[in-house]
């Protein structure tokens, strides 16, 4: 079978599928979440041989360590996923919410109403957590889930998918809402991205060549982030004592993370605090490279390059720049800024609120780290990842956000005039 | 130039001007607006005079009679521009409102803010008033229109793009924000869909033949409703006299539009009051088309064929279909069906509650007329079109609607654990 006709044909059993889910009770959604949790936790053995082989393959593949390190379950690491989907079941039902409800003068009565999205794909890579975290946002969501892992953590993703499809069918819900493609089919994700009107959203999980190769080639909508290149502005009227401390931890905190910090602006009123700021970094064992003017300043600062303002370093690596003034950190960021999350550092409120009003990221911070951009520390329960679009959804995408909604209009025989 | 980089010109002054437009206070978008209307006002004899140029060259041309209806501005119609810029100013500001606002554990106060989405791209075909409605909207929530009219009306929209441009510069706004680009260059709708980074959205207005292009061809997202194949289905347990005239206004108020009815489905317990309803829709000047067993109950009704459950009439015809239950109307829409609206007609509440949970369209309406599909009688204003697509806008799409939004995350020194 050609991938076209693979996809196509998984999509349409995943519709069929998604038409009962996306009207199913919640408490249907929760026990297929919950039952899944516990056949994952029951499995725990065969899940790390499934992995072992993976694992294994992997490094007879000659694989980075950092890749074998996220494709590796250990028994924490499963006990992890069946808490996430614990977690997720007891979220709030995002489905059905009267988002807003208003009368018209006709004597209409008009809800908008949250429903499910319908059919969403998932492209990713190595972890296999993804697999669950993704397939578990979705069922939360009404969504039926079409997954396409790496091919590296293929035994161990087919497993997972397997044991939330017995969660589904044991909650009595269509196992067909979660639906594992073979990565032995090439060109099986050239097809999702081409499938209009049966797939209505894609979601790639993973690193830069395969987001961007989803975001240049998809036909059908996607939800993505390429970039988390955030910046600190340490601006007129900082507590450099609070700013000190918010700027370690958002560059240091966990370097590989797409909130990590990856640029500090400093204002030039600012410049006398810019040495003890960057013996605290340094301290905590990161590498500065910064332009000219601040690299006079600090000692064991690398010259940076024009790169480097445009460089998601994910890494224990910090550009730094001494910038003239607030226009000139906005047009910094306008610049070089992939509009995921940036932070300004001060306690003047109306410097403040220009800032939130002239930045145009998905997320905009004062006085707090950024690695605060995170689904559950918003308090939107699990996410599937970050989007820095300024469509449907932006931000922390977590089950809410793959919700639609429509319109119940309710009349009485009402007609038009 | 090529059109691509005319485009791409076009598109970059476009977003300059938009980081304006976007943070400007409402009273001086209101300003822009209510001045245009003045000047549409002050300009009705030039206006009229581009116009019969337009229209000269369409009968030359040989355009149908509806076509140049489409086409042809009167006084009262210029009245009906300027009085609706006037309108749009006056709703609520659809920027800077705080959708929600929440406070964490960890001791963050996040905020949901609405901003403007971008540069919006309008493709449309000969009615010159889109380009007052469409940079109206953009004007009043922060966006760039980049205008691309139909040639048959470019004098008449060139000469309204530049009074919008007029009042947005009276207002102190970038002129830029508003563009509108010349039918001489056949590729620039081509370079528009394809102008991804640059053209946040594109919301094609006019025919199945235009939409379908952008839709099919678009990299860019698009807003967009193909067809409006709207369905209304009498239930079990419907008040019949209600029910007639709804039926009746649905289909007859105005067969043109895209909340006209198109279809009606028959509750076989229902049969019995069919002769009655179809008298009353021929009375009001309607072609019924039934299927066999309609057809044998409706005197002077048509044999309906296949490609009529899919056909968007826009005419004095209604498609008539008697099915056996709920279930087979949910299947006939969810078949025929185009997303847009569709309405039961019954008093019974659960089967009303259910019909409102089963059926995925925009719209779905209990007991009134689908004529109401529009965004002005759901008191959202002005309104560019019905989104039939599940993704960001859905059903009447207005200047909120044209909004995304950004997280404001308010700490102080706070650090991530």
């Amino acid at each position: 079978m050609d991938a076209k006709t693979l996809i196509s044909d998984l999509a349409k059993a995943a519709k069929t599928a998604q038409s009962v889910l996306g009207k199913s009770d919640h408490a249907m959604r929760q026990a297929a979440l919950t039952m899944s949790a516990q056949h994952i936790r029951q499995s725990q053995s065969e899940i790390l041989a499934a992995n072992a082989i993976d694992v294994a393959a992997g490094k007879a593949r000659g694989l980075t360590d950092a890749f074998i390190d996220r494709l590796t379950l250990t028994p924490d690491r499963i006990e992890s996923m069946a808490n996430g989907l614990e977690a997720i079941s007891a979220l709030p039902d995002p489905l059905g919410a009267e988002l807003a409800r208003w009368q018209v003068p006709s004597g209409l009565d008009i809800a908008r109403v949250a429903t499910a999205l319908g059919v969403i794909g998932i492209i990713y890579e190595s972890r296999p957590n993804v697999t669950v975290d993704a397939a578990g946002l979705c069922i939360k969501s009404g969504n039926a889930a079409i997954l396409r892992g790496g091919s590296d953590s293929f035994h161990t993703s087919r497993l997972l998918a397997k044991l939330m499809q017995t969660g589904l069918a044991e909650a009595g819900l269509p196992e067909d809402a979660v639906a594992m493609v073979s990565t032995s089919d090439r060109d099986a994700v050239g097809a999702m991205l081409q499938a209009v009107g049966q797939i209505d959203v894609i979601i790639p999980r993973g690193g830069k060549g395969l987001v961007g190769r989803v975001q240049d080639e998809a036909r059908v909508p996607v939800f993505a982030h390429l970039e988390g290149i955030c910046h600190l502005y340490l601006a007129p009227g900082a507590d450099i004592a609070k700013a000190t401390k918010v700027i370690v931890n958002a560059k240091m905190r966990r370097t590989g993370i797409c909130g990590a910090a990856e640029t500090l602006l400093i204002d030039k009123s600012m410049t006398n605090h810019l040495a003890g700021i960057a013996e605290a970094l340094q301290q905590a064992g990161c590498h500065l490279r910064g332009d000219a003017e601040a690299c006079a300043l600090v000692s064991g600062m690398e010259q940076a390059e024009e790169a480097d303002w445009s460089t998601e370093y994910l890494d224990s690596i910090l550009s730094v720049r001494i910038i003239d003034d607030f226009e000139a950190a906005i047009d910094h960021i306008r610049t070089y800024g992939s509009g995921h999350t940036e932070a300004i550092l001060t306690e003047d409120v109306a410097l403040m609120d220009r800032f939130f009003a002239e930045v145009d990221s998905a997320i905009v911070i004062a006085n707090a780290s950024t690695q605060f951009a995170d689904g559950g520390e918003f308090g939107l329960g699990a996410e599937i990842g970050i989007a820095t679009g300024k469509l449907h959804a932006r931000g922390p995408v977590g089950a809410a956000q793959l919700t639609s909604f429509k319109y119940v209009v309710r009349g009485d025989g009402t007609t038009r005039p």
